[in-house]
């Protein structure tokens, strides 16, 4: 084992977009666990797109990453070291690692995996993303058999999940993604009913030619032209929980001002639009993991990642997802 | 009794705020009731912002007012004929007669009225207005004591209740009216903690100074430039009952993309934003009534009405009314 460690800082807050210059790999001594601490060598990070609000200075979900700071993220790893008796040498974990090669992590931040899963999957079905997609489509979806549901980023690993669940609920599921092979993999391998990508020309024409009865839900991952093409075919009583904004991430797209028309179509369509960070809903999570590790085991839900190789390739690899570049739940594998 | 009755009818549909031109005032024969209908004179005729919508082709809540049909609308009134044993000659009624002096409205649709209350109040407090209020409030404002309030229109009938029943609920209430005699009766009648005039110049700062702990409710009336100054203050877990955009009846009023901001702003403080139209709620108006008549009746609620005299006067009264003109409930006074 080396005596340094490697870790990735924010170099810079970003404005709009991020670019390489916001970080910086940086080495530092090999940290030692403490009392209730665990010393975990990192072989898998997680990246999501809710790390783009954490490079901000103030306005986002959570506390924002300070310059130098190592930038946050979940992670899979092995216990090298512990100090808590309840996790031992050579256990298979995860928790928030940030974007390192190694961390120390007080033992109630962790948990330990099951062995018979890959352990990725603590990152992206099973995990945050998986975890969002279930509660949110349960509290604000509030999907119906018979309805239809439209999901933007749809190859993603919250959309994907968004639109299996919905499909097992009986609705029709309509995916919005970006060029034919996400389409592709929407239909064939997420079983979505339909399939439109967003750089289509006349793109609410061609999300209205897949939804001959509207749309009941909205799943908004992305805001943007999708918002824009999708508000016009909303039923009565339609809701929209939204979970990204991704689009605007490097900023305002628009020309006119967007606000009056969809502010209006809420009220005249009685539309229930409801903000959520999965952050707020922890509580939750043995359940989720408790209905949905045995449907993963069985292989009843497709999930899809996208893995970059090594801690220095994660912010170019997270620049991509961000607009787009990834093909399923994006991880860095460390070497 | 004339033998020709008077009526409003839309002469044609309106771009942006009506304009006198698109109204007529027309004569038609006295109609007779058939089986089950009963025929009323028309004492008072509410006007509410909602009709404006009526005007347009299509895309509102409800059908559309037909060129040349009688303008749709509440009024109160006297029954002259009955052909429904559940109305006799001289009873008090309310129901939708249109803009017209006279009315043959089904029985189904009439509504007796206590002697004992100005009728006024059908059209306003304990009508459609006051309904609105008390159900929007409670379904989707969601109010706790110790929160904080703000309700655009604040003296309008909508939102000079929703103050009253929020204060009452132990919120602290802050109004956003226009002009300085509406932000006196705010607090002075109406029992607001604070009120802003949305006239004064860096509003945002005249609400902030007014909501020490952040607005929890904002009760949306209006659109504009109050939800712009309105939505930095919002706080984490807020609900936002969209009950009107009145601001905006006459188009847009941004020079750049307001959406963007407002749509992560619900995302990031998870704001629950619920539009609602109360056609939707009617089963719940006798419950409504029965909790807020004896309040009204002990002069535990305050109401304001503003009347305006002559069914040929209807149109410059609701003109007037769109654009703040009136102060209080709009009524028409029938000759």
């Amino acid at each position: 084992m080396s005596s340094q460690m490697r870790r990735i800082a924010l170099a810079r807050r970003p404005s709009g977009l991020p670019v390489p210059e916001d970080f910086a790999l940086k080495e530092a001594p090999m940290p030692a666990p403490g009392a209730g601490e665990v010393f975990v060598e990192v072989t898998h990070l997680s990246l999501d797109p809710y790390m783009r609000g954490r490079m901000d200075d103030a306005g986002s979900y959570a506390a924002s990453v300070d310059i130098d700071g190592t930038m946050v993220g979940q992670g899979v790893g092995r216990v090298i070291a512990s100090r808590d008796e309840a996790f031992a040498e050579g256990d298979l974990v995860t928790g928030m690692t940030g974007w390192a090669s190694h961390a120390v992590v007080p033992a109630q931040g962790l948990r330990k995996l099951d062995d018979r899963l890959p352990p990725t999957t603590a990152l992206g079905v099973l995990g945050m993303p998986g975890f969002t997609a279930w509660t949110g489509l349960r509290d604000f979806g509030r999907p119906k058999a018979g309805e239809t549901l439209a999901v933007a980023a749809a190859t993603g690993p919250v959309g994907s999940l968004v639109g299996q669940l919905a499909k097992a609920a009986g609705l029709r599921t309509v995916a919005i993604a970006g060029g034919a092979e996400k389409c592709r993999l929407a239909t064939e391998r997420f079983g979505f009913d339909a399939a439109i990508d967003h750089r289509a020309c006349a793109l609410r024409e061609a999300i209205a030619a897949e939804v001959p009865d509207g749309i009941d839900i909205y799943w908004e991952n992305t805001g943007g032209k999708v918002l824009e093409a999708v508000m016009p075919l909303m039923n009565t009583h339609g809701r929209i929980p939204i979970c990204g904004t991704i689009a605007w991430y490097g900023g305002a797209d628009g020309t006119e001002d967007r606000l009056p028309k969809v502010w209006r179509s809420i009220l005249v369509k009685r539309l229930s639009v409801n903000g959520f960070i999965i952050f707020d809903h922890w509580d939750g999570y043995p359940a989720f993991l408790e209905e949905m590790t045995p449907r993963v085991a069985a292989g009843d839900i497709s999930f899809l990642e996208d893995v970059a190789q090594g801690l220095e390739n994660a912010p170019a690899a997270f620049i991509s997802m961000l607009t787009g570049g990834n093909t399923g739940k994006q991880i860095v594998q460390l070497a």
